[in-house]
Formats: structure tokens, C-alpha cells, sequence
């Protein structure tokens, strides 16, 4: 017995998505289910099934951004009930026991933790994405969305929201300090916002300052240009904290050069070649490069609390369920401001067709 | 008027230290006068001397691992008095007024600390660091060398003691936590002396297991050989710290892939060629990697007393005023376990040689 619902499936990195019926399982007594609103298009989620990090295991289904209503709960299921609001982000399972899992660091549990799709799950299958109806998750591993969030506005925010929220409160931003965000797309802008609620003063650090009415709207004080004559030697020992959401090549002693004495550059992108660090640029000052990946569980339902209680939430636009390529496409040459979510409730009217 | 005392000066990359009379300024009203006892021999002065860095101005003295005895204050004085065991490290003045010195963290001063050797003191002339008889020096940066410590154990914490004691206090080096120290040399070996004091647990991570025995009778529990096959597989994630004293390139990558998640890798050593990381070596597990240069001034005297309530000091070799040159192609070929100490005592029988 499983649960049979539509989800967008790819069979190769080459292909494009369709509409698929694929198998839940049924949930044990420790799952809920959740009927999916709302799915959000991760630059992740295109690295993975474009397979450009190498991994991909297909068919798969992609999507780790997820919000929608508890439709059925397991037998010893106390935390959910039907109709509770609730998301699901990168992970849906970790071991649970060892040191990182109890410390609320599931997404470093030291057995690996199980994410949302393109992972083995505990029985051997393949785990399968957000871009479905449905899907079928560890209590553990369920967040609750806050009244005030809907769910489109709240699917973002279970992995752009926990990436950028994790190095802002661990590094320190807050009233009183200076801090820049790098890049201004889908975490950019998350990052913008939040860093503006915790009360400090945000600059965005962007190529051009094309983007400077968004970085206004969004509560920045200033957007400056990496291109500019002189911008790091103007702008040297401005920065408390730098958070740099681009996955692409930077100077990183120059941008090093940016922090105060003991400042922080904290990074969540992973550009795939190496970077050139010259180690006087972070012995100089006593500075930090920090990476930073999500966050735990906890921690992620406190990110969403906190967007609830600053109302702030993803600015999206919404995009159909047989949008997905094209969007992908305006993703990469970075054409939308600033997420793009995918109406899962066009499901219902899509006919699956059969994969080869 | 002025001091005249006798220094040790060179007056190119290439020529041999002399002793020679060099000019201390008469102590202004908030400067005590130090009769040096000892003065260590810090790699980073064979570096300056050596014009290795490509900034030195000769002729010059240097030497910042300095420990002695006042023997005069100026009139406004009032925290040393004649006779007080003092230390003197890689810092002679700051402006005081700003950010960093206010938070105690002088060597940081946003309007550039004043060196103790090689750099422009205030009135415009060059410091000259402490292979001398005396040194004069701004009374704030001063610390005070407890009875406990001789002087020739106590120079080299002035700058060895405080550059590995700041950052495994920030990095939080304690029970129940694994720290490796990278380098068994002048910096290693007051790391893990200092280590294994906070009460962690520490490893040795060296080239080969050559100076094991050394290790453990500095406290560590054991050594492990970067050369073994498969050293960095078979020690994946054993680390919360690793505190790399070395100043040669590492395969950063691989360092930090021995760390637990969230752990840190500090280095204070400054190579001169760019190292190559790959931001996924620091996002996975949410990892750090820390620069860290000397400390404050109140930390240093925080470092002293620590060292003084454990029992810690320098493992020293001393050598006399003339055996300086020797001595550094000795450290060079890392053959000094574990520093050169100069006993400046030896002046006093010296003829100082005019120069050129």
C-alpha cells in the first residue's frame, strides 16, 4: 500500500519536467502527511537535476521548499494534527542520536542526514522532492508556518530563509552593527530582510547598483558596487558582517579586507573552483570566514517565528506546474525577483503521463 | 639627552648582527625604562631582519619577547615602580582613543598599532626592538611577569604565549573538546602547553611522529603524522580545533575536513603564497576558519598569569649575544627545541663596534 500522487519528475538531466504519478509511502507511525500548497524553485534544486554537481539519481523530483496542511498523521503522531500549517525544508530525517542531532545540528548528523530529495531514505529508496501533492515526512522534521505567512510567501523561507537567518544570528548582526549582504537574489534578499529585523544597519554588495530601489524597498540603507574604481580600498574595514549568497568566483582577500578587526565573511554558496585566500588577509584584524549550511530543525522553526513576528516573508512570483523549465531558465540568467514558487495546486488539473 | 645602550642592529638583509650603541628617547612622563634580561628570538624577526617581508629599516635592532626589570618611570607613572618584573611584547604603542583599543584589542587600532621593532614610533623615528640592554616603552603596554616565571621562560609568552593563547581561548580549547595543534615549534609548543591547560584533549599534527616524545611530555596525548597514508580520511571530523602554527601552504581542504561540524581552524602563520579552499570545505558541517593575530594587552597579561598559575613556560635554549646569527640559521633549520632565548646580560662585557 502507498499514497499515488502527481509530482514533476525529470528522467535525465537533458529532459524536461513532467507530470508524473509516483508513489508515497504510507505513513508510519511516526510520519505525517502533507498536502503541498506551495513549492519554491531552489538554484539547489537546478544544480542537482540539470546534475551538475554529478549526483543525481533518476527519475527524480526535486523541491526543498516546502509549505502546505497536514492531511493525515501516523499512529503515535502527538506534535500534528489534519489541518495544522506546517513546512518541510532541506532534511526529512537524521539519525536522531548522535552528538549534532542532539544538539539540534540535524543537518550535520554525523550518520548523514537524509534530505529532501536525491538521498537515500532509511528503506533504500531514492527521497523525492516538494514538487508533488503530497509528501510524507518525519514528524521530527516538520516546521509550523505561522498564521500570518502564507504559504507561498512561507516555501522560500525553509531553506533560503534557515540559510541566510543561521550566519546572521550566529555571527552577531544586530543593533548597532554594519552588515552586507552579498548578492541580492533569492537569498540575498531573505538575508536583506532579516538582517534588517535583527535590528542592524544592511548595505547590499552588489556587481552594479542595478538592484538599489529593491535593496531601499527591502530595508537596506545602501547598495554599493563591486565595480566602482576603488570600491574595497574605499570601503576597507566598513563591515562588522558580510554574508555572501552569490555561488560564483570572488576575491576573497579583498572582500576580507572589507570587515573590521575580528569581523566575519560568512559564506553559503560553494562555487565549484577553489578560491585564493592569502592567510595574512585573515590573520590581519583576527578575521573569520565562516561557512554556513541551513540550519537545524529548531532553529528553523525560530526563523519562521521570527519572519512571522517582523512580517517578513519571500518575495515570489508564482509560477505553473508546466513553467518549471522556463523558469529555470530566467532563474539562471537571473531574471526573477527574487523566488520563483510553484502553484502545486495545478496539480489537480494535470493529466500524468507515464514515464518511458 | 637620551639612553645610550648597547643592541644588537644590522644594517642590511645581508650583513651580521654587531653590537652596537643605539639611542633610547629619556622616558617621557608616562614611559618606564626596562632593564631586559631576555629576549627571545621570534621567527618573525629573522623574517624582518632578512628583509624577507620587504619593508625593514636598517639599521635596526629587533626582538619583541622581552622580559626584565624597571629601572626608571617617568613622573606620571603610577602602575610600575623600579624594580617590578615586567614583559614587553610586539606592541610599544596605540592611539588609544579608538574602537579596538577601547575594547582592549590594541594590536587592531584603526589608526595602526605601534610596533615594537620596524615601525614608526610617534615622534617619527624607527622602534628598536629588544636584543638590547634597555627598552623604553609607554607604561600601558607594559605587563607584569609573575615571581613564579623566570625571565628567559617568560619573553617568549610576550609574543609565542599570547599568539596561540588568544585564539584557542576564543575557540574555545576545554575540557571535554579535542584540539590539534598544528607545528611542534616555538608557537606549538606553547600551544599545546597552553591547551592542555584549559583542559583539553591534544594532538600533535606534524609532518612525522619525530618529535612524539616531545608531545607527550608536553602534555599532549598523542601525535599523528600528516605523511601516514591516509592520514585525512582516517581522521575525518575528529576536531573542534585545530590551531595551525606553521607558516608554510597546507592543503586547507583536507585540514578542515578533519574538523567536527561547526569547528574551527585557526592560524596565526602567515605564508606568503595564496592558499586554494574550496567554500564547500568550510559550508559542509558549517565550518570556520579564524586568523588570529597576537592579542590585547590585558589579555596578555590575562595569558601570564595563566601561565604562571599552571606552571607553563617556554622550553628555552639560551644563547649569548654573539651566537645570534648561528642561532637563526638554526631556527630556520628547525633545530632550536624549542626557543632561542638571548641572554642580554651579556652586553655588559661587550665592546660596541661603531657602524659604518
Amino acid at each position: 500500500m502507498s499514497l499515488t500522487v502527481k509530482a514533476l519528475q525529470k528522467t535525465s538531466a537533458e529532459d524536461s519536467f513532467r507530470v508524473v504519478e509516483i508513489e508515497r509511502r504510507d505513513p508510519r507511525p511516526d510520519d505525517v502527511v502533507i498536502d503541498i500548497a506551495a513549492a519554491g524553485i531552489c538554484h539547489s534544486d537546478i544544480h542537482t537535476i540539470r546534475n551538475e554537481w554529478g549526483s543525481a539519481h533518476f527519475p527524480l523530483t526535486v523541491g526543498h521548499e516546502i509549505a502546505g496542511t497536514v492531511s493525515a498523521v501516523g499512529s503515535s503522531v502527538t506534535n500534528w494534527k489534519i489541518g495544522d500549517r506546517v513546512g518541510v525544508g532541506c532534511m526529512v530525517n537524521s539519525c536522531g542520536e548522535c552528538e549534532q542531532c542532539r544538539n539540534g545540528q540535524e543537518q550535520d548528523c554525523l550518520k548523514g542526514a537524509i534530505m529532501t530529495y536525491d538521498s537515500v531514505d532509511v528503506d533504500g529508496s531514492i527521497t523525492q522532492g516538494g514538487y508533488s501533492q503530497k509528501i510524507v515526512v518525519n514528524e521530527q522534521f516538520v516546521c509550523r508556518v505561522p498564521d500570518g505567512i502564507d504559504f507561498d510567501v512561507a516555501a522560500p523561507l525553509l531553506c533560503a530563509g534557515i540559510t541566510t537567518y543561521a550566519p546572521l544570528k550566529r555571527w552577531g548582526a544586530g543593533p548597532g552593527k554594519n552588515v552586507a549582504i552579498l548578492g541580492l537574489g533569492g537569498l540575498g534578499h531573505m538575508g536583506v530582510q532579516i538582517a534588517v529585523a535583527m535590528g542592524a544597519n544592511v548595505t547590499v554588495l552588489s556587481r552594479t547598483r542595478k538592484k538599489e530601489q529593491l535593496a531601499f524597498e527591502l530595508g537596506a540603507s545602501g547598495t554599493l558596487a563591486a565595480e566602482d574604481e576603488g570600491f574595497f580600498s574605499d570601503h576597507a574595514g566598513e563591515f562588522d558582517l558580510i554574508l555572501n549568497t552569490i555561488s560564483a568566483d570572488i576575491p576573497l582577500d579583498n572582500y576580507l579586507s572589507l570587515l573590521k578587526p575580528h569581523g566575519a565573511l560568512a559564506v553559503v554558496g560553494m562555487p565549484p573552483a577553489a578560491q585564493s585566500l592569502h592567510f595574512g588577509a585573515v590573520v590581519g584584524g583576527s578575521k573569520i570566514l565562516a561557512g554556513s549550511m541551513i540550519g537545524g530543525i529548531a532553529e528553523t522553526q525560530e526563523m519562521l517565528d521570527f519572519c512571522a513576528e517582523h512580517s517578513i516573508g519571500a518575495i515570489i512570483e508564482k509560477v505553473g506546474v508546466n513553467e518549471v523549465d522556463t523558469t529555470y531558465d530566467r532563474v539562471v540568467r537571473g531574471e526573477v525577483y527574487f523566488r520563483a514558487v510553484i502553484d502545486t495546486s495545478e496539480f489537480d488539473g494535470q493529466e500524468a503521463t507515464a514515464l518511458a
